[in-house]
């Protein structure tokens, strides 16, 4: 298997999906050994840091990338299976950023409130115990929490000749923010443009589903991932498949409409594993659906329709190839 | 502790929180077993039995109840611990209703297409292996999916005045219709009269988050709860506790508000738990949630925020009345 | 014609639609002079006071009435002409209420900010001029705006049993806040119970589109309505008839939704007045439609869909009865 | 006055905002004569023609543009005054497309019903009577309408180096679709980068608010502008002064956040204009807001907050910029 290390310099990261020359040209079944910078860029790093004073929102969510898969055309279906995620600080951080975030008023749900604090956490990374630690700014609690890395932002060029910022998931992918998205998992994304131009970034140590406060436990990340294509097959939302779980997301709003396209991409789905008719998927889906949100706070928000494979009948989803790149990961 | 049983007849069902005198007064501490008709009251039985033809839509979702707590003040806390639910009929039924349910037009999301066609699923319980039957209506396709009982009604009268459907969920709980309200679990509602005049009602023997079509897998269920009551305390959304979990049901449309009060909730929650600022609070949730929704399908969405009680210090919510509760299941 | 008049005492206000006793029972064809007090019980006077400390949030928005009218059973369009609209005092008053208002968190979009300040503003009415005078609390800016009187206001007892609080707005009309409810205006509802039980109140002696800080110039009324009955024919949603305009009025969430309402509702009376075909009637639509929103500040958001009869054939709406009450009122 | 006329070819169209070079560089002060292609690039032209067949969906709404405007800096301010809007064709189209519409399911509010059947409206133009003639596809119902001339689509390149449809309405302008771009109006857009590069495009004959079916009376367009520069002051959303309107445009989902977003920027214009308090705004806006929705159709939904001239004191928005370029006008 071909590996191909990168860690981008400062003035190599993307800041958009589409829009920005690849990195690198790699081949279906390449290995992508990755460094990807903390959505802050690096600039919040004590608790004192306030976002208003060290962010630059000009530059925050980098990604690492993109890169053009050679064959990749329209239609196509870009697989990207996280083989591992490994903390690449010895600590992650979180914050309020002013109009930002669910529980506030934001340049969209505009208001007339003055914006919330501004208050920053660290959170140390316990490798042993492979744990964060919550520390309360305002008493004196204190809180070990597994770390659980996650990427936010994975995505594809855009459709429709559009550039989008690394802050907006959509049909393409980009910043989802859903814990579902770990190691073991394998995200499958519709190719809009030649080459696919994916790219990944923002590594979380740790999210609860929703990322309430708009910025999870934010750390820099070493990547492992393996990237196939399939021929056709494009899904209109993404698609992610564990071992023990499908999953589809959707991205919009309001939120119901986020889960819609969410459950509709099941429907779909269930049709083409199992041959179901619409209205049995529909039926089926409402009696078996895990609904976990992802995030309530971005452009759009992103919600997910995930099933379990214990409860259903064995299936093969875009011809075992899940499956395949798991085998692969065993050899890396 | 006082054992009472109802089995209402049809003539004695509530159709309303709010509205309705008891059919008991009830002193705290009492468990009480139950029964409770389907929410279409059973007249689904068949699979050709087509909703606009057997439904008398003034007639769904009937309750048993109310019941009058004794005792009970606007601003108390009424516990409900759900000892038991076994399913009372050996098949339940789904189906789509013309102009409801999550992914097709409504009365409120009012749209110009035709409605989905009716189809209706009969599922038959396997009472050994505790599963019921999906069978697909325009495949062959079979599914033996686990049998878990919850109740998707359990509310309180309202306050303001008001008399509410039983089919809306709203501050008072009523048709949350999520599966975290199922046996062990303890339901903490505020109080908005004397009395509180509770009622419980919607059995499902299994039903997905979402609750997608609009109707889980509906039937009569046997329920065993124990009533108690804590002076003062009511929250403001309907809180929930497990032996693993907390948490909140917040019921509004669009979704992310029903969300956003259950955040709410939470924020308030574990300020009441463990002293946290609503910042610390908010910054801790974001990195612990869980969001099952509930119900995309009713008059208002259902969501949840759910955390798991291993992450956290232990706590002693309302003083720790579902420890207590579970410790007087036992008895019976 | 008969004529009613009635100026309730306090101990007589209705808090609800449905769940009340009648007032007066009156036939079809009455005409009623009555008295509305402003929708803060007449306990808002001054611009010190705040609404925290003088308003009781268990009695606003009070109601005239309800009223039974004779003969009429659910199915049966109960038709209000609005003849006058007269304030009752020289002044109105407006307001922010905490955590009301479409420009703050509210106990619906529950968000973690402090709420506003509370000012209140009181308005000035100038008789002669038919002003009324706003002046800014912060700074020396004074404005004269016509004063132009409406009633947030005007419901009949819902359907499903239900009983429902004056502050909110749904298919059985209630506190819809539209400046389009104005004399000359009559409005056509559904009813869902015997004898109709309408009520009105919420006199604004002017008020914008959305309603945004959720108090309009609220003053007390002198009101002259018109009764009639038709037999049959109830519409879905609120239907309003002006000498110039049809309107159809939707409430829901979120305000997508309540437009949509409204949407439907014209294009079934695009229908029944000219036999267009839906599609035809969604294209019109298209290109006719003025959309005035009415408040998106109570517990429902209120949207019109209104569209100007000189664009259109002469029509003859529930038979004509607007030109009826129109004439009938000439004679008051 | 410099005086540029530009009718694009065929290759020459824009079809996103950003990431286009300049058909042309322009100094502030200039006029533009051109003429703009209809939203379906001229593919709809009788009533047997079905959108599935005729139309490219990656070529709709074709844009005359970009012009790179020099000495434009990001947080300056465009202002572009439309001197007038003839239309270029003797017909217009409008049409039903497959999940396209406010009263469908989309692929936003994603559902399981059948797409509505296509159908495709042409509208005669009598430009002596200055009308456009709606004939029902499925009666003989035949009505004149006036041609009321408007621009769906007027805007700038977005910040954040991202590239938008020309299909998607935000902070940057863009597919607005508001009746109230009209001749006449002068349109305030926020400078994103170095020469603005604005273009224009959307041709409408007729538009009711909402643009309910998606697609007004779609024509070519003969476009005269006035467009000028203020250094600085950049607003957030797009903001149009007319003789006797200011109007702000939000657009985002659900819709009250469209809505909030121009009541949040009219409190802030009527904070510049006359040094209000932002709660002295808001209350001044509760009572004299106009709320003409503008699109609820597309990725983005738009509505206006319109406030009247003659209710408030005389002001002067933009330095003058308004009645400047009114005059200026009259030279041409």
């Amino acid at each position: 298997m071909d590996v191909v290390e990168f860690r981008p310099q400062p003035d190599q990261y993307a800041w958009t999906f589409g829009g920005v020359a690849p990195t690198h040209r790699i081949k279906p079944g390449t290995a992508l050994k990755l460094w990807t910078e903390d959505a802050f860029s690096g600039r919040l790093q004590r608790p004192t840091d306030r976002p208003s004073a060290v962010l630059d929102m000009t530059e925050v969510n980098p990604q690492t990338g993109p890169f053009y898969v050679e064959g990749a055309e329209p239609g196509d279906t870009l697989a990207l299976h996280i083989v591992d995620l490994t903390p690449a600080r010895d600590w992650g951080a979180s914050t309020t950023i002013p109009f930002f975030g669910a529980l506030t008023g934001t340049d969209r749900t505009a208001l007339l409130n003055e914006p919330l604090p501004e208050e920053t956490w660290i959170y140390q990374l316990d490798r042993a115990a492979n744990t964060v630690l919550f520390e309360a700014r305002r008493s004196d609690v204190r809180i070990e929490l597994p770390c659980n890395p996650m990427l936010g932002t994975v995505g594809v060029a855009p459709a429709g000749r559009e550039v989008r910022s690394s802050l907006v998931p959509d049909k393409f992918g980009g910043n989802m923010d859903t814990p579902e998205m770990k190691a073991g998992t394998t995200c499958f994304l519709g190719v809009n443009v030649e080459g696919a131009l994916f790219s990944v970034g923002d590594g979380h140590y740790r999210q609860g589903e929703g990322e309430s406060c708009g910025t999870a436990v934010e750390g820099a990340m070493d990547v492992t991932l393996i990237v196939d294509l399939i021929k056709g097959g494009a899904p209109e939302w993404p698609r992610l498949e564990h071992d023990d779980h499908y999953a589809v997301v959707g991205s919009s709003r309001p939120l119901e409409d986020a889960w819609r396209a969410s459950q509709i991409g099941m429907v779909r789905w269930l049709g083409d594993l199992y041959g179901l008719d619409q209205l049995d998927a529909y039926q089926l889906l409402t009696q078996i659906s895990k609904a976990p949100l992802a995030n309530v706070v971005d452009t759009n928000y992103s919600a997910l329709t995930l099933v379990e494979k214990a409860l259903l009948p064995a299936g093969d989803a875009f011809g075992g190839m899940h499956r395949h790149l798991r085998e692969q990961a065993r050899s890396l």
